[in-house]
């Protein structure tokens, strides 16, 4: 069932009965529950990730008020992998914001995975790759909007995997200022263009694409 | 020779005789004058890239008159990975800034390099996962810093293999604005503040650092 669950999922898309079955011998099961975290930004990083259920937050705090969210994690993702490939620690702080299960792969089972299955290595090479490319277009999308274009990058790339019609998000100010990497009163300022405009709409933290290819030219480029 | 000089250089840094050996039987070597163009943001990617002389610029135009370096590349460097791998298409353009002669690999070839080497591979998803760390702390100084503070991170991550006394970096007022990401005024602006500080020399295109810890608390923790 494990199999099955993960097979269905991104990070291990495409990896055969084979290669799943490795990595479940090597993994342990460990719980978390809403709000723990999992790792702190510069602690030495032991172990690799893979999400079995529920959802993570990467992040990092820019200020004691501001924070950066990088990505959200769910069913089948990976993390954790950077600490144990470049540099020794942790790059950012990893959170449980639902109760979440993670399987959990030591340093040298990691090490030794790599080595020894290529379709691993590739799906994980890819992976970083994907992520690589994400903050690269974050890069020029900070060079070249304002909040309101970078705010409109946000939900865009929050709506990737969500295919209702129109597009529904759950998401609150809180959590769009921080994907934005702002606080909330300029985010809150960029929502209201949005709404005024029919681009969104936003109530009770449920936020609607009304207008995706509007949307799409408020981000602009970045989105190409 | 050619496995000598390969040998000494940061990507195939630890690889065997062997693996180079490899490397070597299915690269073609091509030469590139100072200015040509490698590729273009946007096209499709066919082709894997090792720099065996020279240095390359990795860039983005951000408008007409705006550009954002991403990266300077030297000998026993790699790029071009990353339309391989993710998307198809170029995420950045390669331009030679000397003349520079190019280890030259195909898509096959590098697949297959991929899945039957081990070692090689382990190379690449360290490089990948180094350049998205720089990347993520790029968009934490962007979020934390004005340009003064980006200036100084970029002539710290620039002086990181200048092992001079004072540090001594050869780089033009245009160089520094793609660096940052900015144009040249305001960038002029910032190089004045750090010059009337005694934090830099700059003249003719050179620039002396001349207080390294204050600069490194001009860019702030996004260096630590």
């Amino acid at each position: 069932m494990v199999y099955k669950a993960l097979k269905k999922v991104s990070f291990l898309k495409g990896l055969v009965q084979k290669d799943i079955g490795q990595i479940l011998s090597i993994a342990k099961h460990k719980k978390f529950k809403a709000g723990e975290i999992i790792f702190h930004k510069s602690e030495i990083g032991n172990h690799f990730f893979i999400v079995k259920s529920g959802k993570i937050k990467i992040f990092t705090f820019l200020g004691p008020e501001k924070k950066k969210t990088f990505a959200f994690l769910s069913r089948g993702d990976m993390f954790g992998e950077m600490s144990l490939l470049g540099g020794k620690t942790r790059s950012a702080s990893a959170q449980a914001i639902e109760n979440t299960e993670l399987l959990v792969i030591s340093k040298k089972n990691f090490r030794d995975l790599i080595m020894s299955n290529p379709d691993f290595t590739f799906k994980l090479l890819n992976t970083v790759v994907e992520r690589l490319n994400k903050a690269n277009k974050e890069i020029e999308s900070m060079l070249f909007h304002n909040i309101l274009g970078r705010l409109a990058d946000s939900i865009i790339e929050l709506s990737k995997n969500n295919h209702s019609t129109p597009v529904c998000l759950k998401i609150d100010q809180n959590e769009l200022a921080e994907c934005v990497g702002t606080t909330r009163v300029p985010v809150c300022r960029a929502i209201n263009i949005l709404k005024r405009s029919k681009t969104i709409e936003y109530k009770r933290g449920e936020l609607k694409i009304m207008d995706m290819q509007r949307l799409k030219s408020i981000a602009g480029s970045g989105n190409n």
